[in-house]
């Protein structure tokens, strides 16, 4: 049973889905809206864990771990938080079920056993976290807090896609504490040029650091950081979020510290997080439509091993060679995998790799013992080479290197020739039309424009990118001055 | 401020609550029953999860991730885990939440926003699981599935201890799926063998592998092996569980296979777990009145320096030597921590790192520095040595590993000297009132006596050891003929 994929020209958003449930991604579930994260993908998702969290405890950070649930009054302190994720909110009202009197081997919930307050799923957790560290700090000596937390959180979305936008979803947040604003700045920008560090060198997808408007800044907090990467159909994909949370949320959870002079003051706060949508963005940064394509950083497996033979004894010799090839791999800490199974034949396994986006495929036949060589494959170029077996092993850690730096460069070559530069409405909604991507425009600033344009148009501020040029110019909607341009998109 | 711990003699259980708080491992919540891991706690956890997760792969398994939520009617399914679940079962019955038009600021549950289904906060994972498997296989081809998962589970149980009974605990649960019933038994079997590895020879516990009573066993399995460990106090803690599901779920699910002879059959399965609970057993086996003990091989930090000195000259003295330590000990991956904070005296540190079970303590003075020696302190025995700074890694080194077998052969030790044989019910009495222990005795099999022998003496059966010796004897209780002993204490 051949697996297809619809091709990208017909269908983009079709060709997404296709890919993400064909080559073993993730699958749709019996709950509504959350997804089942099948192996090979989650296999992915364990390499980018590896990656952000040596980063994360390389600059000072430990994890630690935090309810799933937050009692309602908790969640209502920070009301700005309460409000922005309240639409969106799973509810525990009770905590057994029993039989059903009326319907044998049906269960109902058990009305006797509800709870005397209701417990939110956290959609994030900077309530429950808060309400903890009241307790833990107390001086300036309990401070800096640096901790990050791996975990599901809930957010009840409408629209679903696999990976973009689910239900349920896995990620990392980060909570800190700290003495003074000027610190809790700091953390902010260093976490978010983290992330920007992590997606460009792993994920091979290049970025816009910047700040978000009020409009589109995180429920509770004074600032919100992104970065925001542009898709291959033009869409652009928020990839991770760093929050300045001034002291809202000490203040609500009422958590004070002396100071070095002896003074109490309320703590400042940062939160920062990667979901499991960034596999969204790996996958539609890179991916053709043969399939996946997994830039070798976070490839689980880099290299397929795949046998042409006749007969039992030769795919003896063939293994006999594949063994110590595969020994030089791992020696260099290439992830390298032995295709021997006689269910399946050459033809499929080739397509089967392409499809999950294993970056490089060794065919090897009995006619290439012979000569000593090899066909290596490039999933990302799909062009192939004739090697020797003498000396693979450095070719291909080289090779995979290569092809890290290629993706980068294939990505950013596109991010580049989709950003464009407009100074008039007319020209900003034709370049959305036409070509889609990032567009630079004026902006007057103002809540209401943002909006406007919004409505009008479905592409929304994005950033305004750090170290923004400034210039002097007037809003392309309201004909109002402007000291800069921001950047617009349509986005996921 | 000193962190005061109840002495283990004074009250055991107060003891445990005091070193799991105090030494910084985890504390109670807002949320009733559910507990945060603080940092160090989770590093200790990180440290078995990466152990875990190695023997896993190793043999042959993968991870994945299934939703949080159950729907009830899944739930259901299968109708004995369902009916062994209920009682303690979070259910989410809404998804949004509303402003409280009645008090400013509150938030109610928006009765319009019912869920048409209610959703299980997984007690565990069997249900969606093989509701999702039935989509994945088809033919013997797709079999075996090994998987696992490393998520959070909920059963809201109404007494909670830290680590050892939480309403809400981190897990890791495996789910396979087998062509043949023996496979199946043989994967029950082999993962019991990796628990019982992991625990020995990394938790340094040692465990007794059994089979649970038809009582005892898990809801929906066919048989359910477990391995037992015994705690300083006397009572046993349950630190693992295999189970065999037989088809139970499979027919419940109606998943069945194409065989190799092109018969349809349900598929087999077995499910393993062990959970955040691990923390318990480690904490119970080998800590004392002065905190934690943790085996060097699941010790975040193994070694911690402490500089004694006077002024910032000395320091930084001191300083250069502990470098050229520090990189020696990382080279031998030793994990080490240089403490030169200014805030706290040596003192506070020596006692503050002895409380969280940090294996070794290195004390280097201004006076050391001439001799070319440390002081190097054992947390498991409370003794110290000096020794020469130069070979002071492979000193180390060796060290550990001996720590390592020290803390097992104490265990093991304590764990025999607390294991006792009875022939009559008033010696099983008597020996669990003035000994406690393992107590093995003859029972008649019947459910009827294992649950009059519970309600009398709160004594349950643990296991039938695996390889039990098979002798003939009386029921203690009923005086029936009865084959073997069986492994009877009070537990966790």
């Amino acid at each position: 049973m051949s697996k297809v994929i619809t091709p990208r020209e017909k269908d983009y958003s079709k060709w997404y889905n296709d890919l993400v449930v064909e080559a073993d991604l993730a699958d749709h579930s019996a709950v509504r809206g959350c997804m089942v994260i099948k192996p090979h993908g989650y296999g992915i998702w364990e390499k980018m864990q590896q990656a952000l969290d040596k980063m994360f405890k390389d600059t000072g950070h430990v994890n630690a771990y935090f309810p799933l649930f937050i009692p309602k009054s908790l969640f209502e302190a920070e009301e700005k938080n309460a409000e922005g994720f309240a639409k969106e909110c799973a509810v525990v009202t009770h905590y057994r079920l029993k039989a059903d009197p009326n319907n044998k081997g049906k269960l109902i919930v058990d009305p006797e056993a509800k709870l005397e307050e209701e417990l939110i799923v956290r959609p994030t957790s900077e309530a429950i976290i808060w309400n903890t560290y009241k307790g833990w700090i107390e001086s300036y000596r309990d401070l800096p807090l640096l901790i990050n937390q791996w975990a599901n959180v809930v957010r009840w979305e409408m629209r679903t896609r696999l990976f973009l936008r689910t239900a349920e979803f896995l990620w990392q947040e980060g909570h800190t504490a700290h003495a003074t604003k000027q610190e809790a700045i700091e953390e902010t920008e260093k976490m978010l040029n983290v992330y920007a560090d992590f997606v460009e060198n792993f994920m091979a997808v290049p970025v816009v650091k910047g700040i978000k408007t009020a409009n589109e800044r995180f429920a509770g907090a004074d600032e919100t950081y992104c970065i925001e990467a542009l898709m291959q159909d033009g869409k652009a994909l928020q990839c991770g979020t760093s929050h300045f949370l001034g002291q809202n949320f000490a203040k609500a959870f009422d958590v004070k510290f002396t100071n070095k002079e002896g003074k109490l003051d309320h703590v400042w706060a940062t939160s920062w997080g990667v979901s499991t949508r960034l596999m969204g963005a790996l996958i539609m940064s890179h991916s053709d439509n043969q399939g996946l394509v997994i830039p070798p950083k976070l490839a689980p497996t880099q290299v397929v091993i795949i046998p042409i033979y006749k007969g039992e004894e030769g795919l003896k010799q063939i293994t006999e060679v594949v063994n110590s090839i595969k020994v030089k791999l791992q020696q260099r800490n290439v992830s390298v995998k032995y295709d021997d199974r006689d269910s399946q034949r050459p033809g499929w396994k080739f397509a089967e790799y392409e499809l999950k986006g294993i970056p490089l495929r060794i065919a090897i036949g009995e006619r290439d013992l012979a000569s000593g060589t090899v066909e290596l494959a490039r999933r990302d170029t799909l062009t192939k080479e004739v090697v020797k077996i003498e000396g693979l092993e450095l070719h291909i850690e080289t090779l995979l290197q290569q092809i890290q730096s290629d993706l980068y460069k294939k990505a950013l070559e596109r991010t580049v020739g989709s950003t464009h530069h407009v100074s008039t409405y007319e020209e900003f909604k034709k370049v959305l039309d036409e070509k889609s991507g990032f567009v630079y425009a004026h902006w007057d600033g103002t809540p209401e424009t943002e909006e406007k344009i919004k409505e009008e148009t479905k592409a929304t501020i994005r950033c305004i990118p750090l170290n923004n040029k400034q210039e002097n110019g007037v809003c392309i909607y309201s004909g109002k001055p402007s000291t800069q341009k921001v950047l617009f998109a349509r986005a996921y």
